[in-house]
């Protein structure tokens, strides 16, 4: 790949996504073939004040491993200390903020026992919720940005040699992260996130109480608003006010479903990864915000297991608005990660709600989110339900109709 | 390198070098680039019983940044969780074992700030000085196994190519450990094993009270032993009782110095590598068992360093008797790593001293292991003192002379 643009790549995703603040720590998550970029990452987060930079590696094929060898209840038990190494950097007086880079091959799971993968990783999630919380509210500045690894590569391109493939996979994110030779990054997103919020901010301002989703594959879908929810876009702010964009790329506008007022049946528009196995042509209906039937193409059992992970991974807790002329969706990839597929169409998130998409969210108990309607799991799982054909229509308590999206597009005034 | 050989030295490493237990958790410390071994390791840890395989990799030119840019107070500042994570391991009931994969740029500390880089490694040790005590007091079983890397075959084969030297030094390590095609190295280590425990015991047998070396180069150098100091050799027992090789390779047999009874002049035979940084040519002249003057050909300051790390690593803590005719030495080759090194000649270890080298002293406190002799330091630095023409005598206290080694070879009857 092209060394120069890597560089920006990373210059971008320390100084604007994850945004580090002097004297904070920050934590790099990395698969462990990527070391060379995690050391650039180190290099600027350093000359961006950070006092230290912890890396994390990260080794899937060592995790298969693990899981193909290894008992379940071995696997489900976790040493105390292995959490509070993470928390110790979010209570430091200075601070952390965290990168999680990530490439992944998309089955690398495939053919292990998909039950026993789906516990142990759901165990691992519970154990870590405490640390989680620090980014899932927002309390810490976070960024998830991808690199391109072979197995990847090779799902996106399969017609290509690997080494091909991996370059062109380069290629494909530093487009949709608006990454290129000729125009800054960073300028190039101040752009995006005004007009993102710009969105984000219209729809606050309807004070919308639910929403119709329809599109020509049969979806008809009501899904009701949490109580004073929030449309929130692009950038997020940390506790300590540092603003900071937590998915690189984002194109989506979305705010906090009500957990028991979702109506009706989607269908997804496009494989959607869990647990590193791809689930196809998958279906679900909604009633009082519960899923009560669904079906897939391929792996329905796993879509099963989704949605049994605890009581209410079979509601949902995010919806998010992205029109199909998304730089994602515009370069025609199939990229087999929600991070990027997430961004080419409208979803909506199995499992746990965001508190900072209820007014005032972050600082409320479990127990308030709930009451407002903000669900609550252990999972946070995205599903691409958009289309080009997809019509959104907003409605508020007192039955005004807000166009939204029309054939795929941001209609807003 | 052929993949098969690397498949017979990983069984090796993992089934007789750390002799893996069922239940144990094996833990891998691996460097980054080297994440393919790991999972050859891993895969035949679990083969042998392991319950779970912990990969912490590292990586040395991260740590290079971090020196580079870190503030000395940050990078000497440690949070307890980092040591509870391993503590946590060695007090599991089940148990655990350490395999150390390294493979390090024997220079890649080079034009750092060396005392900067001292000073952090040193607080570094400190801190995990709790844990350390579990390898040095042989309370888990460890193994210390050495991997290629480009950077390190560039220094032992300076005049080929990146590949060839790589592939090179394989060779070379195969060969050193042992490994071959055509012969079983777990059957090899077994008869070695065996030779070297019986000079161990021969030595036992003499209950020496001081040795006497001397050489061409003017080393005139008397080592007075630990009281009931014990000669150990190859294979170490942990307190579970598994047998255990701590270094791959290793040709020596070694006790405790007494920490007040060293005297004359000792010249370095071999270049050594502190830290990331050579110190070539030197020579240290002790008194009552401290070293009062010294001097290296290169990097005399680093050395003076080494010898002021703290108030005892300026005594011995170890002595070590390896033949000229060890593989390491007839390999010709200078490894540039104190693992593969100090099993080319005789050397002596500056710094702590191990307890399980006298008589009971695994269970002995801090001051007992003092009294006796034995020398306690965060540092413990092997440097290489033998040549094809050292001669070593042993005395008993009643004057009794043995011959141990002439012109670089066991004499031992």
């Amino acid at each position: 790949m092209d060394q120069e643009l890597v560089r920006k790549y990373a210059e971008f995703v320390v100084r604007v996504g994850v945004n580090v603040q002097p004297r904070q720590t920050l934590i790099i998550r990395c698969p462990v073939e990527q070391a060379p970029i995690a050391r650039i990452c180190a290099q600027v987060g350093f000359e961006a004040g950070a006092k230290d930079v912890v890396v994390r590696y990260e080794d899937e094929k060592l995790t298969r491993i693990r899981y193909e060898q290894g008992a379940e209840a071995d696997l489900t038990s976790h040493k105390p200390s292995a959490l509070r190494a993470w928390l110790d950097y979010a209570e430091d007086p200075d601070g952390c903020c965290l990168l999680a880079l990530r490439g992944a091959d998309p089955q690398i799971f495939e053919g292990l026992d998909v039950e026993k993968v789906n516990r142990v990783a759901l165990a691992g999630r519970l154990f870590m919720k405490p640390w989680q919380e620090y980014t899932m509210k927002d309390r810490i500045q976070w960024c998830i940005a991808a690199l391109p690894c072979p197995a990847w590569a090779a799902k996106v391109f399969p017609e290509l040699p690997p080494e091909e493939g991996v370059e062109r996979l380069w290629e494909a994110i530093f487009k949709v992260c608006r990454v290129d030779p000729d125009t800054d990054p960073v300028e190039n997103w101040k752009a995006h996130v005004e007009k993102l919020t710009r969105c984000a901010n219209a729809l606050n301002e309807y004070h919308l109480d639910r929403l119709h989703f329809t599109s020509g594959n049969g979806t008809d879908l009501w899904i009701g608003l949490a109580q004073d929810a929030r449309w929130e876009a692009a950038q997020s702010r940390a506790e300590n006010g540092a603003v900071f964009i937590a998915n690189i790329p984002t194109e989506e506008v979305y705010t906090a479903p009500h957990r028991l007022r979702v109506e009706g049946k989607v269908y997804g528009t496009k494989p959607y990864v869990y647990n590193g196995q791809l689930i196809e042509g998958f279906w679900v209906e909604f009633k009082e915000g519960r899923v009560v039937s669904h079906g897939a193409a391929k792996n329905d059992d796993l879509l099963a297991q989704l949605l049994e992970s605890d009581e209410n991974a079979c509601r949902i807790g995010e919806v998010a608005l992205v029109p199909a002329s998304s730089p994602v969706n515009r370069s025609g990839l199939l990229f087999y990660d929600t991070l990027f597929d997430e961004n080419a169409a409208c979803h909506i998130a199995f499992g746990d709600g965001y508190p900072g998409t209820v007014a005032g969210g972050n600082d409320m108990t479990p127990e308030q989110l709930l009451e407002k309607g903000v669900n609550a799991s252990a999972v946070h799982e995205d599903v691409m339900i958009g289309a080009g054909d997809t019509d959104i229509t907003g409605f508020t308590a007192d039955g005004r109709e807000i166009p939204i999206f029309r054939q795929g597009e941001w209609v807003l005034q």
